[in-house]
């Protein structure tokens, strides 16, 4: 049970202290506690300062020693040389759990034995001490507490996210927070996320062994420079992509990639050629974009799984739908011609101008009922697609709006506006049966609108379930790598029941 | 001169009838007469209506007879059937320019011999009249009358866009249209946009034609389903790209491709293996990505072109860094270790933990006048690469503003709001000296913050002129296929200098 697993107790810890800690809002600790505060941790934060008698409104200590309890984790901002007497001092407190922020470990020192490293990890060791780091930038719990109180344990990440299934472990401080920063534009929810440094003392692996038994964990993201314990992580890997599906991002392979590693982590990626296809026999769905790599885990994160990669695409316009084609096939999926019989029953539906045979092309005028409900119903009956790329959910009603707000045209058209909550409920009317069927048929549906992601209509598809993209270059190829790990899938139960 | 040619005056009515115009707001006519209003179009507006008395605030006329004076455009989004007839009286009014935006023409009839189109041309050809569809979605042209008069010339696009110097020819109206509906995350300036639907009378050639010796065009966008006029097509395209990049998208080559563009317009397109050779020989610039298109596309439109295609990486995380220099070389850039002199002098200005070898990695705590001028600086002036990308370049602002709404830290942090007037300074003053060496050394610099793309001070750094991504995948993919243009134009001079 992952309860029971070490990196659970540095995730849901009661009580945290903090070297480094002051009130200036750019330092680095100051971050830390500003956003422990906003996502509502409510248990003990004790600061260590020499001389600040109170650090963003809490009591500060001179040192550990004076702290009335043993703090559940420890965490640590200050400067790589006095780690080792940090973690002297901790072992003696008692403390079992440490974050080291702190870089400059074997950064400082290159290609030379890095003692200052070897020292920290004996200190650990003598004190039963388990740490994250150093030069890492620390983790986050979406799911801390009590699920009805909404709170999450967060050092590492400015935004509040919204909760989800999705959990990452990355070897980049960047992918683990950073890409996180704009949360308005992301649907994807984040479960848990630790940055795991240098990984001195805990690893990927780790973070792993954590996540193959974390309930709140169906969709594991990985970046990788380097695999210290690689057969280890291999064996877990393979373990658990038949459960839980893993995107990771392997940087290496290349001089100025290794170049870049070797200065950032002093180590050396092995051959990409090698690794990427031990990843893809594995079933890990690899990526180089970070964009995609949040794509793929906003499709994953939903649960709907395509059978198959037969793709059913649904446009208003032929160019996008030309695009979407074109490109599917060129990524590894089908877009096959619809029977006959299929064919006769859109033609039934569809304006004479139309398209029937894949893509289906409505040619802008069909009604908003037939476009997103009735259309995506036939398909996913049909059983001749496993997922549906649908363009143009355009909210005619946004783009009224922004031509009212010129003078000449608000006196002279003809337009009503709707209220909120009629356009809410239209939202929600329009997609409902179809989220319903996509659950149902277990046949992903990907929407596209060409207008601002955080226009009105984009919003409410958004709330109201639907996943969205702006453009379509991004769900056809984040679809076509979720169907890749589907075929692994496949060919695993298959060699399961030989 | 481009002046003289007839899409000049396609592009510069001082009047235009609209066939099928009423007061509905989501009629396609008024939809292009609101347009009109809101692009600062003030020559004649002339709806044709049988009945209503007034379209828009604009008096209608039962038919184009009544018309005052011969309207330099006219636009109908009537049925295909009644086109003939319209033909026939604008004919006989003295119409000489008409858009045909109705489709129904080609998709109608399937593979079957289009009579309605036929009849179409040879009315046109009997009346001196050119036209543009049918199956179209309108022009635009973003430099429309008197330069101070900031006005435009817009049927097309719902948006009020940035003038700028590219410009589209597109045979699908999503793409010379609908990819502008997001303005407010677009820096990309537009110059003009011709939707040639199913090109009866005029096609891409006439406008690369046109575009050729217009001086508001510095980049061509073309969105190509089938070359009517292939040969003529690529003299024009060999004679343009050594002058002006042309960004080309071709749909094509797939099965599923085919089947939607035979649909879509009738055609079938070739194979797309070998346009893709022809393209390249050519010096056109590929693209399978509409995202790509608008990048490439933003890079070119600044001018500053790079010499090579030796990329130098500046970054404050090293995940961002090791990943770009990892794609870099996979697209074919080249991320060349810097020289020991070259070094030495980053070393100088760097702290200890950072790296300088390429990516230079800052390691999260260089100042800010050290990140944005004197890096970008030393290398720019070292010879020693031809593109910068700088990951990293963060607001800290804006992060501190989102955390003081948390009451608590407001209440205890240690932080000074600086005004707006002190942001904007200070994003002048950072960005200013870099853009001027970018240009004195014409070295493109492409800069990422991974917070929202309109963050306050993202938005700073892009009214001040910088190129910025939110995430780092587009801006390497860009700007490799800038490159491989650049290496074109270097073989095309050195074999014209032979």
């Amino acid at each position: 049970m992952s309860k029971q697993h070490f990196l659970h107790e540095f995730l849901n810890p009661q009580s945290v202290a903090f070297y480094g800690a002051n009130n200036k809002g750019n330092s680095l600790a100051a971050i830390q506690i500003m956003n422990l505060i906003k996502s509502g941790f409510d248990g003990g934060i004790y600061p260590i300062h020499l001389t600040l008698e109170s650090v963003m409104g809490y009591k500060a200590y001179k040192n550990i020693t004076n702290i009335p309890e043993i703090p559940d984790l420890v965490i640590t901002v200050l400067s790589a040389k006095i780690i080792p007497q940090i973690f002297r001092e901790c072992g003696e407190k008692g403390v079992k759990k440490i974050i080291v922020i702190s870089g400059g470990f074997r950064e400082l020192v290159g290609d030379r034995k890095n003692t200052l490293t070897e020292e920290i990890k004996e200190i650990a060791n003598h004190y039963g001490i388990r740490f994250i780091g150093p030069n890492c930038l620390g983790i986050f719990n979406n799911w801390y507490g009590l699920r009805e109180e909404n709170k999450a344990f967060n050092i590492a990440i400015w935004e509040i996210l919204k909760k989800g299934n999705f959990s990452i472990a990355s070897q980049s401080g960047t992918l683990s927070s950073h890409i996180w920063f704009d949360s308005e534009n992301l649907d994807l929810g984040l479960s848990k996320s630790i940055s795991v440094g240098n990984e001195a003392n805990i690893d990927v692996v780790d973070c792993l062994e954590y996540y193959k038994d974390d309930d709140d964990t169906k969709v594991i993201g990985l970046y990788v420079e380097e695999l210290k314990r690689g057969k280890k992580f291999l064996e877990l890997a393979k373990e658990i992509t038949p459960k839980k599906p893993i995107i990771i991002i392997y940087v290496g392979g290349s001089e100025a990639g290794n170049r870049a590693l070797k200065s950032h982590t002093g180590s050396l990626a092995g051959d990409a050629k090698i690794y990427e296809a031990v990843f893809k026999e594995t079933g890990m769905i690899k990526t180089d974009y970070v964009q995609e790599f949040l794509d793929i885990a906003l499709i994953l994160s939903r649960g709907i799984l395509p059978k198959g990669k037969r793709l059913g695409i649904i446009t208003n316009s032929g160019g996008p739908g030309a695009m979407v084609a074109n490109n599917a096939e060129r990524k590894g999926l089908k877009v096959p011609e619809f029977s006959d019989t299929l064919q006769r029953q859109l033609k039934e539906i569809l304006p004479t101008n139309a398209s029937y045979k894949n893509p289906v092309d409505c040619a802008f005028d069909t009604n908003l009922s037939y476009f997103y409900i009735n259309l995506p119903e036939i398909l996913m009956k049909s059983g001749e697609i496993d997922a549906i790329i649908q363009y143009g959910v355009v909210g005619f009603q946004d783009v009224m709006d922004d031509y009212l707000q010129n003078a000449k045209i608000a006196e002279n058209a003809d337009f009503t506006h709707q209220p909120d909550e009629v356009m809410d409920g239209l939202a929600n009317t329009l997609l409902k049966p179809t989220l319903e069927n996509s659950k149902k048929y277990s046949i992903p549906i990907l929407y596209i609108n060409p207008m601002r992601f955080t226009s009105p209509w984009s919003k409410r598809l958004r709330k109201n379930g639907a996943i969205l993209f702006k453009l379509w270059d991004r769900p056809v190829n984040a679809l076509a790598k979720v169907c890749e790990y589907v075929e692994f899938k496949k060919r695993f139960e298959l060699s399961t029941n030989l």
